[in-house]
């Protein structure tokens, strides 16, 4: 895809576009969460992404039903976005020092919880268009998991207050 | 910065790595809102755009401040996120086709979102981290910017729900 190719011309086009992106994203998010499991110290933290990667593979599952509905091919195109925010998140990870695990698991969380808000950005998109679109049904699907990422970033929120944050500036 | 660096010793560094990684990216935000602002053609979300540039270049001084405060240098590190999701920005409102500008106009708002959503993540991180580390004086501050961030998203789903989409949709 490329600056030239004015492939989107409707509002359809702008859905199916998206769709393909959080397609990519979510597969992006499968391979990656292994590595943020093993990298956890926090056994709560650990057994959080453990769920999530999990719901992520449902995640495809759920764009995958959706494609489907909408009759279009399951295909991906390159999302910038997502390779980015992992990038980083691979960056900092590998600038903590090996021995502050504490750390490295709040910079963990974070990393998690920027992923997390790209994906409401992208459902939430993806919702309102499809309602507009009159395909309820489409937004229905997107809609839990739209809920299931919003509940992932509570959750981080509270593993990060409640214990990673306290162990980690104790460790200065 | 470089995998090897190991430049993260404690929670302070990691604090101030993600002030340094979020003053990059309200800057970047700087450069990119006039294009944006140029390219928008519904007038509530073009004067959205502007409040919104004037309010983040009072977010750059804020982080300013809170350098400041925190008594270190002001600069930047490289953020591959925010590079990624204003790539892919730019790719999504290259490929609409240039006479349908009410699609670009819900293309356009799509990608602000995921800028702030990136930010909202961002910033959630720094205020709780500030306030781990006992300075709720910098915490007080980066949440003015918080509630801006979501304030700003809240807007822009309004005027894609009560306007653009709506009209994205008819241009079918």
């Amino acid at each position: 895809m490329g600056f030239f190719s004015r492939d989107i011309e409707n509002m359809d086009d702008l859905f199916v576009h998206t769709l393909r992106d959080i397609y990519y994203t979510e597969q992006k998010i499968v391979r990656s969460l292994p590595t943020m499991i093993e990298k956890a110290m926090n056994p709560q933290l650990r057994e959080g992404f453990e769920r999530h990667l999990a719901e992520t593979r449902n995640h495809v599952r759920r764009l995958e039903r959706v494609f489907d509905m909408q009759g279009v091919e399951r295909s991906t195109v390159n999302c910038p976005a997502i390779d980015g925010i992992i990038k980083e998140a691979d960056e900092v990870a590998g600038e903590v020092k090996v021995e502050d695990n504490q750390v490295l698991d709040a910079a963990l969380i974070a990393a998690a919880q920027s992923v997390e808000h790209y994906e409401i950005a992208r459902y939430g998109a993806l919702i309102s268009w499809a309602k507009q679109l009159c395909r309820d049904d489409c937004a229905a699907i997107l809609h839990e998991t739209l809920e299931e990422e919003k509940a992932t970033d509570k959750a981080l929120t509270e593993i990060a207050e409640s214990q990673v944050n306290a162990e980690a500036a104790a460790s200065r």
